[in-house]
Formats: C-alpha cells, sequence, structure tokens
C-alpha cells in the first residue's frame, strides 16, 4: 500500500507518494498560483496527485488516502482551512473539495505539525513518541506530537508556538503583541539583532563579513563573526541562544517531551547552535535535578518533513 | 458502581466515595504527617479509603477502582511520585504500595490535573473536551484536558503552566529562573505588586484598607481599593489583569481549549476578575478576527475538584 502527502505552500504544492515506510517514490511539484483562487489549487493539487500515481503506476485501490499540510489554521477534524494569510482563504473546505476529484480519504493538519509527524515516522524523531518542534525561519513556527499523534487543539488556530509570550512589552511581534517568542527566536529576529549590534558596535568584524553592507547582514552572520572570535558576535549569538533557550524551556515544563527539534535555516548551524542550547536548557528547566530533561536536535528531514508528515494523517 | 477519589496534600489526606456521576457520597481527612515517611502515609490512605466504605456499606466488588491527585511530578503509566518537594518524596511508588494495601486499581496523577478533570467531569466545564485550567494561589499551576483527558506530558514533570516565561530577566521565580508566569499572576504576586505600589503611593486607600499595615496586604486588597475608585488600586489591578490576561493568551495561541478555567482564591472576585481578563483575551489572541476565542470563567468546584478529578481517573 502506499500514502500520498501533498505539501501545499504559499509558493508551490508539493506531492509525493511514498511506501509504507515513509520512503519517497516520486515527488514533484507545481507552482500554487493561489492568486487563481480557491478552486483551481485544489485541482492542480488533485492533478499533480493523479500524474505521479500514473508515472509510478499505482492504482487507486493501492492507496491508503491523502494528507495535506497546509497554512495557516485548521480544523482538521472538518478538514477546513479556518484562516490562510499567505494563501488569502476564509473557511476553505479542502479535504471535501479534494475528494470530489479523488477517490480517496483526505486528511488536512497544519503544515508545521506535519512537519513535527514526518521527523516522528522517517526523521529526527523516529519511533518517539513525544516530540516538541520548533522551526525557526521567518517566524517561529512549530508542532507538537504527544502518545505519537499531532496535538491539534480544541479550535483551529492553535499551536502557534511561537506567539507565546517571551518578553512583554519587548520587541513588536507581527501577532500584534509586543515580546513574542517569534520576536526574539526567529530568524528575521536574529537579523535584527546581528544588525542592532553591528551599529552600535563599528569595530565588529560584522560589518567586514557583509562587506560593509548591513543590509546583507542573513541568519549566518553573527555565528560566523563569533567564530572568527569576535565580541560583538559572540555576545549576539549568546543572547540569542538565551532567547531560544527559555521558549524551549518553556515547551519542555509544559510537555516534557523526549526530544526537542529544531528547524529552519539557523538549525545549519549544527552543534555550534544545539551545544550552547542544550546546556541553557539542561540548567534552567524545572525541578532539573529531579526530572527528566531532553535534548535538542536539529531536524533532519529538511524540506520533506511536511511531505512525510502529511502522508502519514491518513490512517 | 463507586469511585474513589484520594486528594493526598502536603497538611491533609482527603478522600471520598462518589456515584457514577460523580456525586460525592461521603469524604473525609486525616494529617497527613508526611514527616513520618512515605510506608505509614500509604497506611493511613488505605484505612481512610476502607473506613469510608464501611461507612458507606459499599462492598470491594462495588467500586471501580482509587484516583490519586498528589502534588509534585508524577509518572502516571507507573503510578510513581518522582519528586514532590511538600512530601519530600523521591521516586515513591505510591501506586503499587497502596494496591498492595487495597483490592482496587489505583491510578495517579499530578493534583492540578486531577483538579481540571473534575471541572470536567462535574464542575465549570462539564462535557467539555478541551480545557486549560490555571490555579492562581501561592503559585501558579494548571492542567491542561485535551480531548477529554488528561494531558500528562511526556514524563513527569511537565504541565508546569506557572513555569513558563512572561517577562524574560523580570521578577524571581521559585524555579530560578526571572520572569515566568507566576511571578507575576500569582497570588503572591500580586501581594508583591500591591505592596510596592502602595509604598510608592502614600495617599493610596490601600493603606488605609491594610489599617496602615503593609504587612496585612491580601490577594483582595488590590481590587478593594479599585472598587474605592482609588488610583492605585486600578493601576494594580489593570497591570495583575494583563500578566494573566498575556499568560492566557500564550495557552489559548498553544492549545485553543473550548474554555479556560481559573481557580484560587483569587477567583473570589469574580467578574471584577473575569470580565477585564475576558476583554483583554479577546483582543490578543493570535488571528482574533478568523479563529474561535474560548471565554475565560472562574472553576466552581473549590476544594473537591482534585478529588473528583481523583476518582475519574481510574476507567
Amino acid at each position: 500500500m502506499y500514502r500520498i502527502g501533498v505539501d501545499l505552500g504559499g509558493t508551490n504544492i508539493k506531492a509525493g507518494i511514498m511506501d509504507e515506510s515513509y520512503k519517497i517514490l516520486i515527488k514533484d511539484s507545481v507552482p500554487t498560483g493561489a492568486e487563481r483562487g480557491f478552486e483551481a489549487v485544489v485541482k492542480d493539487m488533485a492533478e499533480l496527485v493523479l500524474n505521479l500515481m500514473q508515472r509510478k503506476s499505482i492504482s487507486e485501490k493501492d492507496v491508503i488516502g491523502v494528507g495535506i499540510g497546509s497554512p495557516g489554521s485548521i480544523d482538521p477534524a472538518k478538514g477546513v482551512v479556518t484562516y490562510s494569510n499567505n494563501l488569502d482563504w476564509n473557511d476553505a473546505p479542502l479535504a471535501d473539495e479534494l475528494m470530489k476529484m479523488l477517490p480517496f480519504k483526505v486528511k488536512v493538519s497544519n503544515d508545521a505539525n506535519c512537519a513535527t509527524l514526518g521527523e516522528v515516522k522517517a526523521g529526527a524523531a523516529t519511533n518517539v513518541d513525544n516530540v516538541v518542534l520548533l522551526t525557526l525561519g521567518t517566524g517561529v513556527g512549530g508542532g507538537i506530537v504527544s502518545e505519537g499523534k499531532i496535538l491539534e487543539g480544541g479550535h483551529a488556530g492553535g499551536m502557534e508556538l511561537g506567539h507565546t509570550m517571551l518578553l512583554r512589552g519587548g520587541a513588536a511581534c507581527t501577532c500584534g503583541r509586543k515580546g513574542c517568542l517569534e520576536a526574539y527566536a526567529s530568524a528575521t529576529a536574529l537579523i535584527r539583532q546581528t544588525k542592532e549590534a553591528a551599529k552600535e558596535n563599528p569595530e565588529s568584524k560584522i560589518h567586514e563579513i557583509c562587506g560593509n553592507d548591513l543590509s546583507k547582514v542573513n541568519g549566518k552572520t553573527a555565528f560566523l563573526a563569533a567564530q572568527m572570535d569576535d565580541e560583538t558576535g559572540k555576545k549576539v549569538v549568546s543572547e540569542y541562544i538565551g532567547y531560544l533557550g527559555d521558549g524551549i524551556v518553556d515547551f519542555i515544563n509544559v510537555f516534557r517531551p523526549d526530544v526537542v527539534l529544531l528547524s529552519g535555516g539557523i538549525c545549519n548551524e549544527g552543534k555550534n547552535l544545539t551545544d550552547p542550547v542544550n546546556e541553557f536548557v539542561q540548567k534552567n528547566c524545572y525541578a532539573t535535578a529531579n526530572n527528566f530533561i531532553p535534548k535538542v536536535v536539529t531536524a533532519i528531514l529538511g524540506n520533506d518533513a511536511g511531505l512525510i508528515g502529511a502522508a502519514a494523517l491518513v490512517d
């Protein structure tokens, strides 16, 4: 039997067919073209799935179902995208519409939830039951797997792990509050922190690294400066580790998972990121002397995590 | 059939027998006497249960099982109290030991988890599947019910909802970090905030209310001053609502429950507390325009919540 996963993004619709051990047999993508409206996007999604099946000569009866990871707030019970800013969808009945075009069961969950489940099925948390994943990108997203299943929350709009307070009254967050984890631990935030520190420290190697053009600062710049023993770079990285570390401690104090996964571009730093984060977390969790403290590790599936997790939505 | 609940506290062991609709038929308590050691406490627990059964002429075969709500970090799968500061227990095999003395299935969970489940079974959240409860007392504790069941987390030491960051680097928390929700939204924190504001404002009616003795300030003082139109009192209450409100918004953004319950002494303020908290929450949750925002209401079972929830642990 085969499973089909769809990773619906603002830019592309990716789809893949997997065997039962979540090995991807074929995958492909088409542009989303969300501006064409909901029906056109769903139609392309169905055609992409059928095309992949045809190319691998897979017949309907051998497919368990189709899972979709979608951006935005999802009602998984109804298969509805209640709100997606990226797609400009409101209460879009994604599962029902796709089931009109495909002879399969269709399930929908949030893309970050799917990425978490993907890492559990075939990635950095294989055979682990309780996982917290944080994605450090433009924003901070994430997902929770509890007892082997995605924790969806009671209603659409949950699992917004980046929109939990870290420093009340602090940096403005995209959600309207001031001081959310996202405003301190996203790649966007790290870039802001790096630029601010560079401006205050004209002698910093950060200027050299970005060719004296601070608009070229990216998520790697501070780490690179720190490795060159630049004091400003070291301070930016150390403060960033503290922000991220406290966010992770919060989720450990609530979920006490087996492992915490980090994904997103900043994870390319590898142990330069995870070693100090683990040191911070080991010191700062609640009742450290008496309770299990999970390791923080980087996710390994990259862009395929969402596809694989989506394929795992259908039982 | 009957259910038996035990609420194990630092001061007293309470036990009660309930019918299947969680109506308490009889309850009683004995001093915990934790200083006598684990075995003596468990023996008293067993004797209290047998005594209640005898007084109501309830026989073994009519009892579904015994549930225990315990302070501290619990491993519910093993029925072990991994750590309790109040009881001075480490890895105490509570379920196994009690099962040696009683012919019933025994389940253990954290006391705040049990209080949450109690409100779901017979209190302010009856027939509701997804609940977040925060207790505002000496500290801030809480529990989550997800899809009708206690969310335990992967390991002992989870569900420490009070030990999530609110204002990084702020007020010292009992857990060792600075700025946890507990350090801003507990009754202890409100008392501190009230005292500090009174000291800075000699004209405030807070001085009058506490007989010019700030050591007599309690969790009601600022609310009372606010009702007397005292500017300092109004400011303290308004700031406290903001701290608590942001903590509640965090848990809504993660769990998006059907309802948020508040318990603890501060809840005696009733709508003076919940009305402004609801106003804050309605404004500040993630994607307010597009997603369900739960109401914040006070719990109703008081001290019986833990007993009832404990009785509901055994299926």
